[in-house]
């Protein structure tokens, strides 16, 4: 398969009214210069999945393992991300929506700069992963699902959270006062509960190797 | 001068306080890493200037220039970011400090990638410009002032907008009906009324490598 993500940079150009008073300024990089300096596609991982999944863990093992080959890959983390650029936002079902509309345009702008993005966010909403999937149509969007039952989550419960939740302090978590409705044809599936870190990574390189991600 | 930004991942944590359930996920690949793979260090080189100063020529100019040493660098545009990220906010005084925050905050994504940022944003208020230089304190943040008289902007005006501004067409537009607050004393000023794009482009290149930026 060829990679979906070469286009030009002014691929990323939204349609628009007319009389916003901005003016798309082309870059004068394309995405295929990027990708022939790095030696590699772009894409984003969308890894989806309950808290406790495994998403982060297995995110920066994904990366750790793209550095060694010499590739260029940032883990975006919902937990990170919501220290800085989505700081003002809660876990409502309306500011949930904001936290991943921001992250799927820094992914965007992350895909345009050349790098394979890990998104490891638990992007409970199918409608969510949805846009995500329809906004980063040209980047070259995987949706991974990071599969763990809630009962196994529920036992990891690797931040105290899900015990937390079930006393009733905290409001809206996944799994336990909020929905997560898992992904009904993902890209790719690992189940945690079955699979190794080290096999779950090397699923994940062999299944960007075979959608091409790594041969130019 | 040594780099400035060769801090490990984790330099990215503000303060918070210890009960929003959030926990600081450290990555696995360091600021120092990524540097190593690319052989140069990050930076954020930060754009200040009126409407028409050539912010956004310039910065796809150095971007060029870059790109042709193998230098990873990327152009936050203004203009481009507020189609995606930013789409929902407008130019009042609240909304362009939200724009410039969540602006701070990709470009200290981007350096933790290890990448050289170059933000083309007007960004007309000091107090804003303070916040960014505080933020990304540990991210060789440079502010550089892309001088060019409202005179001459008025007269280049690329995209009409002065035009339409002073017809009262545009609100809130920056040396018409909003304030440009100069910088006191910015890292390197660019004079665009006196100074090619290729000399200043060459500039902006001396300036990083007397920063250490490609010496690694």
């Amino acid at each position: 398969m060829p990679c979906k993500n070469l286009h030009p940079r002014n691929s990323n150009q939204p349609n628009l009214p007319s009389d916003n008073n901005l003016v798309w300024h082309n870059g004068l990089i394309t995405r295929t210069d990027r990708a022939r300096l790095n030696r590699h596609a772009s894409a984003v991982l969308w890894f989806t999945g309950l808290p406790g999944a495994g998403k982060s863990t297995l995110a920066h093992a994904v990366e750790k393992e793209l550095f060694k080959r010499g590739i260029h890959a940032y883990v975006l983390d919902g937990d990170n991300v919501r220290h800085g650029l989505n700081a003002d936002l809660d876990f409502q079902r309306q500011h949930r929506r904001e936290n991943l509309r921001r992250v799927v345009e820094v992914a965007k702008l992350f895909a345009d700069a050349g790098i394979i993005v890990i998104s490891a966010f638990i992007s409970p909403y199918a409608a969510d992963r949805e846009f995500a999937r329809q906004r980063l149509a040209e980047d070259a969007f995987f949706e991974i699902f990071v599969k763990c039952s809630l009962e196994e989550c529920m036992h990891r419960d690797p931040k105290g959270h899900y015990a937390r939740a079930r006393k009733g302090l905290i409001q809206n978590y996944t799994g336990i006062s909020a929905p997560y409705e898992a992904p009904e044809n993902p890209d790719l599936i690992i189940d945690t509960q079955l699979t190794t870190l080290e096999r779950s990574t090397q699923q994940i390189l062999d299944f960007l190797e075979r959608h091409g991600l790594f041969k130019l």
